[in-house]
């Protein structure tokens, strides 16, 4: 398959083409800016490096995350999809980021920062046979819950995603476990994850463009607001 | 440190953008493409989109690898590096390809294909204390010496690099010990990488650009040549 991957769920704006297999284009800013201004563009100049071909099939960071970014990104593939005839992959967001430690001995934990004193995060560990396998859902959560199941589990761990920036004092003072915080190249999403991750998810995970929506996995501050004022 | 980092030892042109410890930027095409084609301009378009700022300080993969992705690397580092007055820091590509699994539990063994029968490689693992550590010096070797170390050492072991692709076969019919191929998203050289690994060297590794060399670890075809020439 040819995959488009899309991946706006963080901080982050982040294209990568995957074709035959092989990550043929990736690209990737952390420039502040709004994924309103910078994820067409740099999309628009990744297909153009790589020849301009439509793909078949956009894969895209479905979430959990900003929901702003997520509905950016769900809104360009949309777009891109109808005017390309292409299919959707949705790729839950916390999974592609446990991709950066793809074969890796031990725990996997990618937390987000969530805000209100919470993280999207999971946690996981890659089967030889499997391969990724999730110990426990991805989820909003306080970080100290988290924290504490994997004392629990009392196995090696490696912390990434932006929570690890926000949470850091906290993870070094409770975690009991030897544990590792991810260098800055495997921190953040990356579309090349969310690629490879599509691409072994294969033709059977492809849905109509249509019938996508982002995973929020919480309300919208705009929904909690409206919940509290009808009581 | 601001560092713009280029890998151009391979397939792949690629270059980052690390500042304040955080990649903010990066851009990589294997579009089969010559370097001398690519290079120069995704650089460019990365550096617009990080607002333009110069580098303190341009960080490069020094080799092994294609002769002519290196010198084009290095004939492009020095010209940037001349007009804005920057350092370079030189970065050993199988070591800079090994940070693709950084905190790996296991033996590291990237491979590029060198031709000739040969592959440039060498066996890491990341020590918690030390970083990354070197098993056996990165060299041109043909394939079999290196699996045969590795089968020595009895370890789990993961291959990366674009020697796993033209050797697929050899390697899962001589290896006898637990092993994986990296997947697509981190197979093959990444600016990043590179930037990441100059960042943890620090201003100490800077040298003029001008005492800047490519580590090529083997002669030219051109110097070989001569060499049976002579006598």
């Amino acid at each position: 398959m040819r995959i488009l991957a899309i991946e706006s769920s963080g901080r982050c704006a982040s294209a990568a083409l995957l074709s035959d297999g092989l990550i043929k284009a990736e690209y990737t800013l952390d420039t502040g800016l709004t994924h309103s201004e910078t994820l067409l563009p740099l999309t628009d100049k990744l297909l153009t490096a790589v020849g301009g071909e439509a793909p078949e099939v956009i894969a895209v960071s479905a979430g959990p995350g900003s929901f702003t970014g997520l509905r950016i990104g769900a809104a360009m593939v949309k777009g891109l999809a109808d005017g390309w005839k292409a299919g959707v992959i949705p790729v839950p967001t916390l999974e592609a980021l446990a991709y950066r430690y793809y074969g890796y001995e031990g725990l996997i934990c990618p937390i987000m920062d969530a805000r209100r004193g919470q993280v999207y995060g999971g946690v996981y560990r890659f089967d030889e046979e499997k391969g990724l396998v999730c110990v426990k859902d991805g989820g909003a959560y306080e970080l100290r819950e988290l924290i504490n199941f994997i004392n629990g589990l009392g196995e090696k761990t490696v912390f990434l995603g932006d929570g690890t920036d926000r949470y850091k004092e906290l993870l070094q003072e409770e975690l009991k476990i030897r544990c590792e915080i991810a260098p800055a190249h495997k921190r953040y999403q990356s579309a090349a994850c969310v690629a490879v991750y599509a691409d072994e998810a294969g033709e059977k995970a492809v849905i109509p463009a249509t019938a996508f929506v982002p995973e929020y996995m919480r309300q919208s501050q705009a929904e909690r607001e409206r919940a509290e004022k009808n009581g």
